[in-house]
């Protein structure tokens, strides 16, 4: 419920900050940090010794110790009693825990820091792999990194710092930002814009044709697409997922969405900032969508909607109609999500409230006759 | 409803004529043609000044003053006020429209003809890509293309005008017909036939083994899958999507069938000609589907069943039975359409449902005791 | 139903013999047995003539005069009268059948083995081809293969008997053991590790970054994934599917168990042996599955639930909650199947028995009234 904050649109300047936290990170390997250090690195308030030395982190469950765990909710703390980790980090001091404590302002952000400086650590790309296949007209940064067996059209743009990877195919006159990742076998059509720190997962496509026929003369006949695909600053894609380009214009994913795995997004959707849209969900043609939308596996929206602010549609849910902003959907045909689980609790009841409407109207019809005998 | 017209099978003189149609348009760059120039070339009888330039075609809301917009519905014709399009394609004369008019019989097809004329050209592949790897023994025609490192297998055949895109893999044995187009990371596995004139979008797989299997001593034993996949002429398919090799004879998509994206079709499906099957739509196991189906967004059809010529299937609606032609289902378990939703619209009320009856069973009950009294 | 019968982890040795199976079979073309000679490599009872030609295996419907046809079930025998076969496999004597009869213990178990027998040849890769690109600390058996324009990252190890298909991508420090197959464009990502005898269809990505994101200071934050995915022997995945990774740990799918295509497998999932999951199935984040569990198609479950060995979920159903072993599930709030059912077919008379309660609460109300007035 976090994403119903309101969205700041951040400068150039802030997102080329943060681009380097969507790059797998490549620390040394076998980082060593006394707890001391750790907590400097990531601004904690050590309580207890900080002479131990911590290699890792981990779950309270799997941390061993030369691990520190974390504790992303007091509710847990109990769980503690059971953990190996030399030390744990956490948002307020854990009363009858004795190793030592990084206490935090914020769980979350000091986890993300310190998986970061823990990842395993990677080679990267660098250059244009020989094997990989530039148009010449194309300009790559020379910071930028062409993965083998890539193509990358005619009058393609890439930015600095953005790795392409192995097999990727970049389609004629697209641009590809600033900081970005396109990992394995990723393909973008011609014509599409990528903003600056963009990661799309292995064999996504942007920009495929979108699903638009008319009947003419005997045969489906395709409407052209002739419009794009942008993908604003700070936007990421799963695996396997697809966005389809626009008849007119551009389909738009807004800045700092992150679409999962298997979603479809087709032709001209509009979909604005900081959405989530979980796996399996499925956009369909010109929707719109607000700032800030939830939806969780599986979801969906028919064609031609809007769907306002903040929005959430539950699993499985596809909104069938415009969504006011805030409003929780659920169900076959979504209504209000609290209301959903009463009608589905009702629902499992329908044998039995059918079989009471059957003793009921017996029983009336009884007391009508018997009413009847009594005139 | 359109698709419901009788399918008339086209010669391959015909076909052949439409494929152009399926290809990425190379117009000439920055196309101009004055307002005449335009009606002449899509037939249409002209209202007002031919005089004008058109550089473009876009929406009423977003045509730009050297573009023409267009009206495919009368009852749009209000939006027309606010346009600053330099022209209008419509179906029949505007009344009080003040710019020229261009009035054609079928707006769908000169918006189609249009829109080629004004699509973004592209260059094309041409030949095979010195990094491309074709078997020796696999015949490629003169005037098809293999793009950038894809992979052509033994013995495999592909028609005249053809396109292969970068990184695709058809495997031994398949042939492709004359004038399709495979976009980039497509996968063909081996013994597939391609007809005349399909698209098939990027990192979409045809040809992979079907799910069958059977418990074996203690373990799950792949049925091998000696068949293939048949797509018959102008079969298009979208991005991401999966068709199953048959156990036996062919997995077949008839002529003119149009896929969208994340669909799957599963081993010995059968499906005929002119169906249109929506994104993430999912069909099992050998089941037959007429000609003229359609299947909107995440609907399907469970194993070994008969979907009738022009059946519908609702959003989200999996058919579990046999389908008569023409039925237009929709729900969980799907029923006719117009009595689903009455029932979606009573299951919205079942809270309410559920209290009346209990209201209604101590009333009854009140009753039956008085009259037990006045006894 | 068969898988749910115990499952008993099979030794090393047992798997690699198991391997064979798993491989495209290459028999010699144009094979040719007698009725006599097949009996005898698949040890069935020969009733009657042993000498005619067999030259394929088809179904009843569709065997030519030079194949073999068989019998799953004994309920089908009547389509026999109608078969053009040359003779039928069958698990026990067909009374009134005139041909050949092949009489075996196992039907499928037959089956398998004659189509692996007539399986249509097929060439395959040998080694490491001239235009893979292999990172030269990369480990790649002798007797693995390498298709044209794959790509085998750093520290990669691959099994003895593996082939890997063109176009794939396997990433930095990842293990495919031995006798594995990764079709065309397969995507593995860094630090996987793939078991033996494991079958990998085309477009499938393994290791893509799992959907887990903070808001923290504006914007979604990703939190690293620093774990892998395990895939234990004799896993097979279909087309288009993802297997994302770990944030700690790995993702694991167990040992036997088979995939579909377009199914998505969230971050730290824990998918036991021997389950069964129908295509476009989803699982969401660190739920974990027991043993021998089935998936219908495009069912699934949400995160951090618990689904016992044996359960099965029916088309379209999302288990929201621990699922007891042996549990069979239906429906949008997953409940008991045959319940469920009973709860759709009332659901489908809603709008009658709405008018029957507001039928019955006006002749209840008059009853009142009655009442009242005799008083």
């Amino acid at each position: 419920m976090k994403c119903l904050q309101p969205w700041t649109r951040r400068s150039k300047q802030e997102c080329a900050a943060d681009d380097k936290d969507n790059f797998m990170t490549q620390p040394s390997r076998q980082l060593k940090l006394t707890t001391a250090e750790l907590a400097g690195r990531i601004g904690a308030e050590l309580i207890g010794d900080g002479a131990g030395v911590i290699c890792g982190i981990n779950t309270i469950q799997d941390a061993g110790p030369d691990e520190v765990c974390f504790l992303s909710s007091s509710k847990f703390a109990k769980r503690l009693e059971e953990t190996k980790a030399a030390a744990v980090m956490t948002g307020a001091k854990v009363d009858g825990f004795d190793r030592p404590q990084l206490v935090v302002d914020n769980v979350d952000r000091a986890l993300i820091a310190i998986m970061q400086m823990f990842a395993p650590p990677l080679k990267s790309f660098e250059g244009i792999h020989p094997t990989a296949v530039v148009e010449p007209d194309a300009q790559v940064d020379a910071t930028a990194a062409v993965g083998p067996n890539a193509y990358i059209g005619h009058s393609v743009t890439i930015g600095a710092g953005t790795v392409i990877g192995p097999g990727c195919s970049v389609g004629e006159n697209s641009t590809i930002g600033a900081g970005c990742r396109l990992d394995s076998n990723v393909v973008v059509y011609h014509n599409c814009q990528i903003g600056n720190g963009c990661v799309i997962h292995a064999n996504t496509t942007i920009g495929s044709t979108g699903f638009g026929y008319s009947f003419i003369d005997g045969r489906h006949q395709l409407i052209p697409h002739n419009g794009g695909v942008i993908l604003e600053d700070g936007v990421e894609i799963g695996a396997n997922s697809c966005v389809d380009r626009a008849k007119f214009g551009n389909t738009v994913v807004g800045a700092g969405t992150k679409i999962d795995n298997l979603v479809q997004v087709a032709h001209n959707v509009q979909i604005g900032k900081c959405c989530l849209l979980a796996g399996q969900t499925g956009i369909a043609g010109s929707t719109e969508i607000g700032n800030g939308v939830i939806f969780a596996g599986a979801a969906g929206a028919v064609d031609n909607i809007k769907i306002g602010d903040g929005a959430i549609m539950g699993k499985q849910t596809a909104a069938t109609r415009d969504v006011p902003p805030g409003q929780k959907l659920l169900g076959a045909i979504p209504q209000e999500m609290t209301h959903e689980m009463r009608c589905m609790s009702v629902y499992q009841r329908l044998p039995e409230m059918s079989r009471e409407l059957k003793k009921l109207t017996k029983k009336v019809n009884a007391l009508e006759a018997a009413k009847d005998d009594t005139i």
